[in-house]
């Protein structure tokens, strides 16, 4: 039927990089269902099932959980826009790219802050946590839980405790984590946690969840200043999602619908089997990679399981190795970026994306073009 | 197959509000259609030809034309944030809610807001708005175009003459114009105009088109403080989007096919046939209103064809008929905001939504429910 025949022909690609992942069909076809009217209460009941499945993902109990409609970088202009006041200190566990846009958006929103650098790839101990809070006495922690420019993991236990104890609030960036590994909001005590659909989650792009504590709500509303951001400010969000279902801005219904049908399908599958299956394919990935004689940039124990950073082998490019990827079996997987560029690729295993078949699919395939630069030959 | 039957049933509902309105199957099936990673040539090329599509909607040769990732709302802040300065003199024509949001973001901004308020539902004559920008000598002058909360059109050609007299930029809301109407960027002299997706471009909401002239861009490279909007930054996004595809943030690819398809269709149609088919369907709305004795907010010559507000007739509760339209027809129309609240309906006919049809079963479920309430009888 020609009224039913889109002039768009996408291609088919394997999404093995650092997000967006692939999605599953379910959600693609919520997706596509007729959308209702931003006021409309089918749309208000999506969303209350969405604050109700993020709430799982997120590990936390707090009601101030919903989505902001932008990408995951809106979470994060969101998280700086509502909570750094101008002049207030910030500092920021600055390990990967992430944390240096943490650091960028601080300062312009006139946030004064302070960085304890690290070479990308590494994670913080619990002492050089409570040193660099208790030295720096920052009004604002923020640190990057699931940083995807490393494929570092830090759960962040001990820089909330010992932010808590400096009487600040904590901006926790878990983009590559929410439903794909523990984020554990309330047993680590984070303030402020934001993510993106298109990670674990396993949705297009489009949506930022986000979720605060009620210490972050209570200082929220105490503040005094004006969030700079309209179209991100929190308190107008919460008067649309809400009770009041005051009228903000038409939110991307298509999108919620997506969103809502990946958690469903989360909790279909249960959330812990869901970390275990996430666990298990990049256990099995790593491993595979080990025989080949490939290490990985992150030590053990401190890896994201949604996304692995194995170092490029001596005498292969990494770009030949992508391009001959995509070119031979239209998969997509990333190289590093900053001082990591050329050093590692990032090598999503993640949300639908997330299975054996897939670890072997990677394995061979990057062996194959790995023998092809003359590596292991 | 269970693996593609969805757990989320959306209703059908009839959109006939301000926004978001009907969409086209065929933009539906574009939007399912796999995605791709926001960094693959096969997106970029989607992006040209929605960059394209947007140029002639918008009626400008403005090679900055582009999308922002969020709704229309993330499309103003976009255009406060980046060009209006701390402590620069902002002039608004006041009349609607629009023009208040333009306020309020120029304010948070930093912005010293000079206001001309007319009621809500008149537009400015060619003199009124000379003197005014005459008189206030501002940095950045902004209208709305198409006023979604009145109804009310004001194609800009006088204030943006004005404002280029006084070396002013010239801001434009054309959120309910875009597609359905003309917009006339380059004729009229806007310097930045926005709109959004889910009006007469009849796609989902989701994204913002917007666009600046050559004047407005020489501007923004020579603006010597910092955007306080990382997300909304239109130079880094300039750095994705054009040559050098430099990562910003993880587009919404899905959002970017449906506005792809729904400018194809546009396309198929032609502009000129577009606006016209919204014309005549919109004149046809209002002859039919006025056989029944209900006349419009908005003086003839002044309205926009995409967006009607017709008086609620004395005795009839607008809630009432809202209710039973929604209840027996499916049919969703909107209120009047603030002082236009129970006084006027808004009624959209507009993008895949505006037809013969449906002017007809307007009409015919509109008279029902005025006689419902004892109005025509």
């Amino acid at each position: 039927m020609s009224t039913t025949a889109s002039a768009l022909k996408a291609p088919t690609k394997l999404l093995f990089g650092p997000g967006p992942s692939p999605v599953h069909p379910r959600v693609y076809e919520a997706m596509r269902q007729p959308i209702v009217g931003h006021l409309d209460p089918f749309f208000f009941q999506v969303n209350e099932d969405i604050r109700r499945g993020l709430k799982t993902c997120f590990g936390t109990a707090n009601e101030f959980t919903m989505v902001i409609s932008g990408t995951g970088s809106a979470g994060m202009e969101c998280a700086v826009t509502n909570f750094v006041e101008p002049g207030a200190k910030v500092a920021v566990f600055a390990n990967g790219y992430f944390s240096d846009r943490l650091t960028e958006m601080a300062r312009r929103h006139g946030g004064d802050v302070v960085r304890l650098e690290k070479p990308w790839g590494e994670t913080y101990t619990d002492a050089e946590a409570r040193e660099f809070i208790a030295s720096t006495k920052p009004a604002v922690v923020a640190f990057v839980q699931a940083e995807t420019s490393t494929g570092a993991y830090q759960p962040g236990h001990a820089i909330c405790k010992a932010a808590h104890e400096a009487g600040a609030l904590v901006i926790a960036d878990c983009v590559t984590s929410l439903g794909g590994m523990p984020v554990l909001v309330d047993e680590s005590g984070i303030d402020i946690a934001y993510s993106g659909t298109q990670k674990a989650l396993g949705c297009p792009p489009g949506l930022a969840p986000i979720t605060c504590s009620p210490r972050a709500l209570e200082w929220l509303k105490a503040r005094k200043t004006t969030t700079v951001s309209w179209y991100l400010d929190l308190k107008l969000l919460l008067d649309y999602y809400e009770s009041a279902h005051r009228y903000h801005h038409t939110a991307p219904i298509s999108m919620f619908y997506a969103l809502h049908e990946s958690l469903a399908i989360i909790t279909e599958e249960g959330l812990e089997n869901r970390w275990a299956r996430h666990k298990a394919n990049h256990e099995a990935f790593v491993a595979g990679l080990a025989e080949i004689g490939v290490g990985m940039l992150v030590a053990e124990g401190h890896r994201l399981w949604t996304l692995n950073t194995p170092f490029v082998p001596a005498g292969v490019n990494d770009m030949n190795v992508r391009k001959k990827l995509m070119a031979e079996h239209s998969i997509e997987i990333a190289g590093g970026l900053g001082p990591l560029g050329g050093k590692v690729f990032r090598i999503g295993t993640m949300g639908y994306g997330s299975s054996p078949e897939n670890v072997q699919l990677l394995l061979g395939a990057l062996k194959d073009a790995f023998q092809a630069e003359g590596y292991g030959k």
